[in-house]
């Protein structure tokens, strides 16, 4: 091949979007949050209350195993909890990766087993019931589609309502293991969540549709004592 | 007063919207991004383009000098220009407010300098220019509202293309000293920018006028020799 050639390849790659890519390439099934049907769904959803206060929150999670704890954070801090002090903000507080693990959560899940093997979905719930708020476990082996579908929109649709899922990843065509983040909003139209995803260095948030999430939820957690994964239903004390 | 008075009050402190708030109220002429108008503005603007990598990518300043920090990383990360690896996520890389600072940002500006008094305007621009990626400073002095207006908001409507802001947080009705963060979208009808706080543990995202900014950029910055603060436009090699 001639030097020209080279170089027209190069200045095509480097003109190509996505040349930079960083992030694994999603399956079809998964739309992007920032494409042009990603742009669309968050503009037609009328269930996204939940998104304001979660992007203002967004965070990756600080290691690969802490996608429950980033999750957990990102639902404290959008529901305003009173959060505890963090030195390096004096005198301003919120809740972190670090201070939101403490003597409570360290009974329920102790770090060392966190830092091996992640959070369970019912850990999820036991810790984000040692604050001063409502969280309901319901793993996917007892619920149906519909039911999900029409609590998990209506919650996101609410002020002061949030849902963390539980998933294996590689049942909605992603790699690989099992997995926590928030969902920010529905769209009806499409029938797709969009899922927050705190493994921010490895994909971007995604819109999944319903049956696609409802599957990579309705899977066996083997630390879990092989119950299935799912969701957690917050809200605040209130029930506003 | 009566126990039962008390007991009311409580009732109503818990029951208001924002009893829980944690973050600093805002000026009047300032509109939180979760808000009823701030939901309408980003609905309405057509000069968005980089909300949607920059959410997706949205992160706290790490200590309370590093807003210039963040703001650097987010972009980068938004741009997807090649990062670094990181150890807790690999194989994945990204970059982060600890490896976006290496050798060469020493020589620009010391570690040690930026935990005391943070980063300069000229400095967000040489600090930029390290990287494979095109930054122009401009200091507000040099500018005119209506060139800053149609510069910034045209980079907002483009792929690739970003805006990082400097800016004196009590000019425009905030607590209280220099400031940076990125900016994501631009409302026409409303002629109000978004500002992307990276002081997340102090103000939600706001939507502020332009005249304002301008003249919060538009103040003089004694760790700069005096020169005004004002913004970096960014955008990829490629120009797309
Ligand atoms: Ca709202
Ligand atoms: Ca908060
Ligand atoms: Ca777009
Ligand atoms: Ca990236």
């Amino acid at each position: 091949m001639s030097a020209r050639f080279y170089s027209l390849l190069l200045a095509l790659l480097l003109a190509a979007p996505g040349a930079f890519a960083e992030t694994l390439k999603l399956p079809d099934n998964l739309t992007g949050f920032g494409s042009p049907a990603g742009e669309s769904f968050l503009a037609e959803s009328t269930a996204k209350e939940a998104y304001f206060p979660l992007a203002s929150n967004f965070l990756t999670q600080k290691t690969q195993a802490y996608c429950g704890v980033a999750s957990i954070v990102m639902v404290l801090n959008a529901l305003n909890v009173p959060a505890p002090a963090v030195p390096e903000y004096e005198p301003y507080k919120t809740f972190t990766q670090d201070n939101v693990l403490n003597d409570r959560t360290e009974t329920i899940l102790p770090r060392q087993v966190l830092d091996k093997q992640g959070m369970t979905l019912d850990q999820i719930g036991a810790i984000l019931s040692t604050q001063p708020i409502k969280a309901e476990v319901r793993h996917a082996s007892d619920a149906s589609l519909e039911q999900f579908r029409t609590q998990a929109s209506s919650f996101l649709a609410k002020p002061g309502h949030f849902v963390i899922v539980n998933y294996l990843r590689k049942a909605m065509g992603q790699e690989k293991g099992g997995h926590i983040s928030p969902l920010a909003a529905y769209d009806e139209k499409a029938d797709r969540f969009l899922i927050l995803d705190v493994a921010r260095y490895k994909y971007p948030p995604v819109w999944v549709k319903t049956t696609d999430l409802f599957g990579a939820m309705n899977t066996v957690d083997s630390d879990n004592e092989n119950k299935t994964r799912g969701y957690v239903l917050i809200s605040s004390p209130s029930g506003e």
